[in-house]
């Protein structure tokens, strides 16, 4: 085994002594307890990788609140059982099946660089996402029915109604799970679809019935 | 399109206007630049999905620092480009080749419940983790080898043994990408291999000359 | 005089501070008026500690309409004026006799863990709540009359039966109060009996008509 | 057994219909499984009945987050293992033993009715209060230790520092618990002593360091 590997940059170490001299030392009991006696979230998070995304922080999550997979794009592929290794499809089943959450929420956001890499593919203006060793491309090809949906939308509209779509596609893609389909069912489980406008700090949620997004 | 989707609970929805009316509006600026100038992380972190663990709270990171990669058991599957979908792969990929990160930290923790699983499915004792339509078990094979190494600790050894493992054998995996490689050997990036104690607010890092975790 | 005390976790801070920017502000004129006129509130409420329950929640309250007691399985005490601490018929008195409250709510829950105490310790499957330094036991003695009443029920019965003699005994109790019967007799104060089934978000109010109780 | 109940009044029954419709509806697997898998609190809080007082609200706290006990002024007696009843001390053996909470913060808050009538108590402006048969003025004797060490300040300042003394009393009797003291000891337990100004909408928090109330 080789293991490459080097010291933690000094600016980390401190920030992390000093969080464990302030943060950790007044909440010490919550992080034994929290040690002791697992985890019991009540949602699952799905968002993006985005550095610019702290789910935590904008809904005041305290440790142990919130299960969240962060991926590009926030997305969720359809069911696929073929034995073959799915990160995302594995956190969603064990955040459904091992830890029962309540809710799971897929949360977009503005200014997505893999939103806009799919639309760039999908419009013909990357190649090198369409090679088949782009690992990149190839997980965003489960945007691409959303692409569909939204290709001949202006030019200024595209990217912001991708990016929803990339929460539709993942909160359809959801349902095709049937862990999660009966969850539903039973009312164990209900879905939620936000889009989070970074620069302008705002939320909208998807409404079934209005079949769009509605600021909160 | 049939979306199913409910709304945001109340106390999400009080939550984030309280985040809005404070934390945003006292750094509207920053997020308004964050907006428009695009994200520059100067590090990915690949850590768990797990309720407990606040990379951002841990490192006192703000908006825009971390790229944040989260799967269960924070794993890195070895470079496989065969045309497939491989969310964390595309995570890596971005990260290295788009953003030009400079770092990227694995971040394991204590109390697993995805290494848990590797081992009771490694040791015999969780059949339906064996199954080729458990997504979960099928992840989670990505840290096979790591078993294989601790497989003989005594028992209040092992798990623990484990975590680590699914550290290292993401590092060893990393390195199997070309882009990976390339950036690593050209000191453009590099990787850091760290596990944290929940209960203890504790964080070792892996240093290869002792070819152990050491508390930093 | 020494105090042990710590600073608040900063995700309590966080949401104080969201909630005085928000709901705070927004309101800013009835809190003022709260502070300046006192509390003039319509009803008592006597509930559970139990962190599912909330009273606010499910009447839609606002901030001065109830008056509430909350304590373990939402038991009041028969009328004992032998000049000791006596923290619910300090409430009660207060509530009738300083606030003039025109209702007093006792409100019971299914997943009582304080009546399944009871329930243990009546049945002789807990000796550590029958020991004379147990708080919790000494309390839920309040409860053993209702215990008598249903300790012949089937076992599947048994618990939600004596969750509902918990209201029960603390409404026959109330009645003990001479300034609680005394208000009811001029028709000053009501009094009324609740079960809500936390999993179902169902009501069932004490109907003596029936004698028993009945949805709402 | 003769129960004294009315049917709640209809404003209540409304309300409680659009919370069943809504709220509820919206969140059925939340509150689901809530009753499957037992509260797993975080925090106790113990405040005053005060309607003014909504713990829930200021802090954004969902179902499930806080196990509450309310009795006037927000008092904990000492510790007194004598057999009687005892409904605060229950409250907190059953938190701190049974829930295993990592927090119990006490709310103290302005325009206390409670605080008041002890100080009008000790100056001999209540004679009422004196009487052994006062289950208000027995359970406010609780404070009397406060009293004395504010009785000789200003007028105007008597009050609100009475107000303080009550979280400073709580969090001193609190220690009188061996159950308390030696879960503080092994840093399996945290105490918080708050002041909220109502009016205001302010909190701040006893800081021993300063031997005083901080604004947060």
């Amino acid at each position: 085994m080789t293991v490459t590997a080097r010291p933690l940059p000094a600016y980390l170490v401190s920030r992390f002594n000093g969080w464990r001299a302030t943060s950790y030392q007044d909440n010490k009991a919550w992080y034994r307890r929290l040690a002791e006696s697992g985890q019991h979230p009540r949602a699952m998070v799905i968002s993006c990788c985005d550095s610019r995304v702290h789910v935590t922080s904008i809904f005041g999550a305290d440790e142990g609140e919130f299960f969240i997979h962060r991926n590009i794009a926030n997305l969720v592929p359809p069911h696929n059982p073929d034995g073959e290794r799915h990160g995302t499809s594995a956190a969603v089943e064990y955040a459904v099946t091992s830890l029962g959450v309540a809710h799971i929420i897929v949360l977009g956001h503005s200014g997505c660089g893999g939103v806009k890499g799919c639309h760039d593919m999908c419009s013909g203006h990357s190649p090198q996402l369409e090679e088949k060793t782009s690992f990149v491309g190839r997980w965003l090809d489960i945007l691409k029915p959303g692409y569909e949906r939204v290709a001949t939308l202006p030019q200024d509209q595209i990217l912001r109604a991708l990016e929803k779509q990339a929460v539709l596609v993942s909160l359809e893609n959801l349902m095709t799970f049937p862990f999660v389909m009966d969850a539903v069912a039973d009312d164990r489980l209900t879905l939620h679809g936000l889009w989070n406008n970074i620069g302008e700090g705002e939320l909208e949620q998807y409404d079934p019935a209005r079949g769009g997004f509605v600021a909160i």
